[in-house]
């Protein structure tokens, strides 16, 4: 019979258990946290200036911008008056739970009710790393091309929910809408898929009502 | 006076040394190598499809392909005839000198004057990583914006020459060339900026013979 000794199983890692915490803070402060990822310049900022406006009067909204280098993001935030705090993560490809922690000690969080966590512009790392997010979500776009679920599985197969972003310039731009269809169904059977514009503001309702059924 | 020992100094990583490898064994066939790096749908494939098809008849053109996942790209580049490897990094945000060594044992190199290594999609992570190459190039393009040097400006910072590609879509986005222009020469004095469009071929002249002298 074999002897009786303590066996460890499942630990969480570091980020993990931060990213709990990170959790339970928003939590006791009613704080509903969307982890916004995408590749560079797929619209990330504008999505979330769009939903600021949108939102006005009827969920207060938080901000962290998450980039290698500068604060151009969050100064734009910070034109409309939306609390936000830059993040820099000085080369790093992710945002993690304990730069989120430090984010979310700048911030007045019994005056938020929707925080966007805008990740880094990158379609592969941001998906290991737990953030203590209620929901994720993601940015394809046009330009980008119809084959992004195929060579980035990881990140469509694990979101809540999926925008297409400048579907104003399909006019321009071979993009194959129902391929691009498909290739996500294969990986994501769930998640919502919104088609739309930030510049024409086309499509933005239907993204706007979704995200406010999810504040609940 | 004080004991004589050895002292070791300046270790390469192990994925330095790789690279040294490959570098050794790319100029002992005559190999010249371009990373070609960028954001997910930048235009890497595009770009490198266009040079196979002006180099015709004059330099003979061989490609690696890296991606997270799947083999469109490697296709693609099959269809011209062209030797190709595809590389899936399963997860791995960027190439690496070992990936590329397997690479290359695949390859007919005696039949081989410039090899394009597509990096795996990412403004970010490939920059630490050398593979033996001798050109290091990236691709930015007018949808992802203008104010990409300030967000990455690691790579913006090291590359040999820039691409600025999807020119012909200038009319219909808001990109301040003056602007671009001016973010890079604050990260990099002297590499060539090739502003061009792999969809209508205009601009691309100048980077094909820029492309032919680095050959020399």
């Amino acid at each position: 019979m074999p002897i009786e000794l303590p066996v460890v199983e499942k630990i969480l890692s570091a980020n993990d258990l931060l990213a709990a915490e990170n959790r339970r803070l928003l939590d006791a402060h009613g704080v509903t946290a969307v982890n916004v990822m995408a590749s560079p310049g797929a619209g990330k900022t504008s999505l979330i200036l769009r939903a600021i406006e949108a939102l006005q009067g009827r969920l207060r909204v938080g901000v962290v911008e998450g980039d290698v280098a500068g604060r151009v993001d969050a100064d734009k935030v910070a034109e409309t008056g939306t609390p936000v705090v830059q993040i820099n993560t000085g080369g790093g490809c992710h945002l993690d739970a304990p730069q989120v922690q430090s984010a979310l000690r700048q911030l007045p969080l019994d005056e938020i009710d929707l925080l966007f966590i805008e990740n880094v512009g990158n379609l592969i790392c941001p998906t290991g790393f737990a953030l203590g997010e209620h929901i994720n979500m993601m940015i394809s776009n046009i330009p980008e091309g119809d084959d992004k679920p195929l060579k980035y599985p990881g990140m469509f197969s694990e979101v809540d929910a999926i925008v297409l972003n400048k579907i104003d310039l399909l006019p321009y731009i071979d993009f194959d809408l129902s391929a691009f269809r498909t290739a996500v169904r294969a990986l994501n059977a769930e998640a919502p898929i919104f088609e739309l514009s930030c510049k024409t503001g086309e499509g933005l309702e239907a993204w706007v009502a979704w995200l406010s059924q999810q504040r609940g």
